[in-house]
């Protein structure tokens, strides 16, 4: 876009109309700077597919202008997509240390670690990039140490929330910073920026609290051993059930990689506290008895290869499930994981196993980390913007978060429900979207990052559907005479031993459709290759009802 | 399995650790009687199939003692098997008016209609099949017309529920016959079967009548047209907005093959009632006032070639959906169905229309047909039986409904928790389960019934994900020298163009190989295409982190 003297420009990369991916950026004159760089998995529809990022041809066409990535949080969909944009922009990265940590484990895994400045702020910082100041402040989570953000430009103030819930009975001090909240409204808000995921349910997020209170009674009922499985990531949760072990004076172990490496960061960082002696390692839960051991592990999304699913399989070296041992599922489903968890659930109870479960927070053991409407209300009536940019949901949340945000108060035509990539301009106070940059979904598949497009998207549909036959047939091209061939393979479409006859019966096409164009004189392999398939795609689904791809080889000798 | 003589034997061939496909047998000597015949649909895992339907291997090897197949009810998970069991065995069917009207669509479909004996029967009905006498009882569900089964053998009662709620308020009469219930119950029962869907839930199912007052409410509010997706087959939902509709003045127009269908068999059978001049065509609704009209529309699943999903997407020939019209979602997502569901709410919302949708019962437009827990209870009550074998339903499922048979006095030692195929026989009074007959999933794929089986699937899988790499190199068999290629085809892999140096690479690898092993005088083609497939399958993973299948073709001329 050209550059717009004097205005101040908001828009997202990612995370609007989706879950997931969240990637948003302020722009002022000469300096863009990048909040987030989150990454989404992919549902069953991109067949192949590893995970998706954010398109970022804008921030590399403008690379001279884009100050600094800063980070809100350290979940997957805030984070995950960093690696894959510095190898793009090298760009200074400021988050807080838990967040740090996290994004440090990352950069390690893609050899980027020693290269990248990460920068230490916390929610008293005041820093300043490019021309714009930053101020910043602390917000509640299912993870600790989240930020967020005010950017002071000369228009006025723009504030971001990240993800955030009013815990008013928060774990480990993780307060919510409502003083500051209401200081920044009380000085003046332009823009607000704010989080919809929980924007269709009423009401007010339980705290985190009532699960710790929740699990040290199952700990407590439990005769045999525990197994508690969450997020990784939800330190706060991890505390709770540390606390819990340690009322019910049972020692715990930790199975899962990522929970290995959370807790360490986390211990490193010293926003966990586990007393000496309490962790074992996995292979010293037989050599306790039962009642004396908790496995805290991963696998909360039924994850088919996390230590959870393992462990329920039977297939986890160190661990087993035994008849009247307890396991919890302390987490909610995400959407498309109901199966996979469920799988999970059934696996257990054949075992013999307590299983407590169940979805969201039906069974105490689990709370949302993301604010219902109530606490959606009291950030946009804190805060009191002039402008309000509903983030983070599909669009029936981005909805439901703007009728929110008129009820305390904003004006509708204040209101912008955006697309990824649309502009919001303002300029002397007036705020318009009219203009658009690139955004999209960029697939990562193996090493290659965007090079997997929709064509071969639609041949693994096919080939995932109905398979494929490949028909080769070697001619003379002198005598214009078939001499071998034609000979089919066939992979995942039918089995060649169950079906001699319909692949005799394709030979005996493939041969008339070659000699009668051999005949008639058309020599183009385009126009016979067109030919056998059309021909063959027909007489297959006749026979069997599918539509295998089909490819046709001529060799000409 | 060998004849045990003077046996009772009781046995399911789908519906154990699933939802759907159901499919049980009664047998007593040579008498084999048939209880519904259901498909499912597959999971994502089962690519390109279609269907699932049960194996009928012992049916088969026993045709001449099968008697009958009786049904239950006519959702799919309980016919949709029929046209697949009927092309291997000419059976009688037994079932209520409507079960048999939805049965024969279902058959003229497969061109079966004319050489089926359906026979009508009733909740009065008494018929004796074999030597097996049998009765009916009425039972209340989502769709009219349902029974359950009483099997009088010499070794006592066995009855069968069917699908079942308690619906005290039910509408147009499809009560459930409580009183005939406990008469069966008095006169005593050997065994119940019975069903387990929603065994987890605590409580008692609210009434249909409930959703039928949300509904007129809802019509009653709404400005404009309104659009209401619910199951076809759910025929007293229908009757309900047929209902809303008359006392709200909205003509009705229906949407979508299975809404027709049903409709149409379902007034014609006298299960519906429409009065004269109140149903229209779709392209008569752009002639009314929005507020007189009202659609009834399949798709509540998020199908996405459903009437719900084109109207959404404006996809629609006759109707489309404008600002301010009313949609109501009058269903529960099925498992696995949430995100299609949920990808239809945001398109509504973007068209600015008012959707009322969410899951379960929250919203009043939709209860379930399956009794919770006190009704499941309720039925293990009336019945008093010995013996107890939950059915319909996942593990977990059964096993709570195994505790809930336990609290209301069956014995613990007297539940059978069976899998498809296990057989619990009873003789003397005594049941034992030992025996084990075929059973498991018969995969559907266009016209192939159970021709696609794990190798397949894992061709189809490993396509699906990285795709493939066709290699065909031409030989001169005398000489030992490659006369043409290596020419490599890439499908769902990666671009030609993109990747050039890559396919140049895998080239000069092929090329390299194939002298190598001539010079070595290895002319067994086998070897050669081992060598390739392993050779080029680590430089690619390596190259790329992608496992393409890899097929090697060598022509020799």
């Amino acid at each position: 876009m050209s550059t717009n003297r004097n205005t101040l420009s908001i828009f997202a990369l990612g995370g609007i109309n989706e879950i997931g991916k969240n990637m948003y950026a302020v722009q002022y004159d000469d300096d863009i700077i990048v909040i987030d760089c989150g990454s989404k998995f992919p549902d069953e529809s991109l067949l192949g597919i590893d995970l998706i990022i954010p398109d970022i041809t804008y921030l590399q066409e403008n690379r001279e202008k884009v100050r600094a990535l800063v980070v809100t949080h350290g979940h997957e969909d805030h984070i995950g997509g960093i690696p894959y944009l510095l190898k793009q922009l090298n760009l200074p990265i400021y988050a807080t240390s838990l967040t740090l940590g996290l994004i440090d484990i990352k950069l390690q895994e893609h050899q980027l670690s020693a290269e990248t400045e990460l920068i230490e702020i916390n929610e008293e910082s005041e820093i300043t990039l490019g021309n714009i100041p930053l101020s910043f402040f602390k917000t509640n989570h299912s993870i600790p140490d989240c930020l967020g953000i005010v950017f002071h430009t000369p228009e006025g103030a723009v504030v971001h929330t990240g993800d955030f819930k009013f815990d008013l009975t928060p774990v480990n001090d993780q307060y919510p910073d409502l003083h500051k909240m209401a200081k920044i409204g009380s000085e003046g808000v332009l823009a607000l920026i704010s989080e919809s995921t929980n924007a269709e349910r009423p009401g007010f997020t339980p705290s985190e609290k009532l699960v710790g209170k929740h699990v040290e009674e199952a700990f407590r009922k439990a005769k045999r051993k525990v197994i508690i499985s969450t997020f990784a990531s939800n330190v706060n949760r991890v505390q709770q059930i540390v606390d819990a072990a340690i009322k019910t004076n049972r020692k715990l172990a930790l199975l899962g990689r990522s929970m290995v490496n959370v807790v360490s960061v986390a211990l490193e960082k010293g926003y966990l506290t586990i007393p000496e002696g309490m962790l074992i390692e996995p292979y010293e839960v037989h050599s306790l008895a039962p009642e004396q051991v908790a496995i805290l592990c991963t696998g909360s999304q039924g994850e088919p290869m996390a230590a959870l699913s393992r462990l329920a399989s039977g297939n986890h070296r160190q661990v087993e499930i035994l008849p009247e041992d307890t396991v919890i599922l302390s987490a909610g489903p995400i959407p498309g994981n109901e199966r996979n968890i469920s799988r999970i659930v059934d696996s257990l109870f054949t075992l013999g196993a307590h299983v407590i479960y169940g979805s969201g927070s039906a069974t105490g053991m689990h709370v949302s980390g993301h604010g219902y409407q109530e606490e959606l209300k009291l950030m946009a009536t804190l805060m009191k913007p002039k402008y309000f940019i509903p983030i983070h949901g599909e669009f029936r949340m981005l909805h439901h978060h703007s009728l929110l945000a008129e009820s305390v108060g904003v004006e509708k035509e204040n209101i912008f429900i955006i697309n990824n990539g649309d502009i919001v301009d303002i300029k002397g106070g007036t705020a318009v979207q009219t203009r658009k940059i690139p955004a999209g979904n960029v697939y990562v598949d193996g090493f290659g990052i965007g090079d997997v497009g929709n064509a071969i998207l639609r041949d693994r549909k096919q080939l995932s559907e109905d398979g494929m036959l490949v028909i080769v047939v070697t001619l003379n091209k002198a005598e214009g005479k078939i001499v071998s061939g034609p000979d089919t393979i066939s992979r995942g479409f039918v089995y060649t031993r169950d079906s001699e006859q319909l692949l005799k019966d394709v030979n005996r096409q493939v041969t008339k459709i070659v000699n009668q164009l051999q005949k008639t004189h058309v020599h183009q392999w385009s126009i016979m290759k067109k030919e056998i398939k059309t021909t063959l795609g027909q007489f297959l689904y006749n026979q069997t009802k599918r539509r295998p791809m089909i490819l046709p080889i001529i060799i000409e000798v």
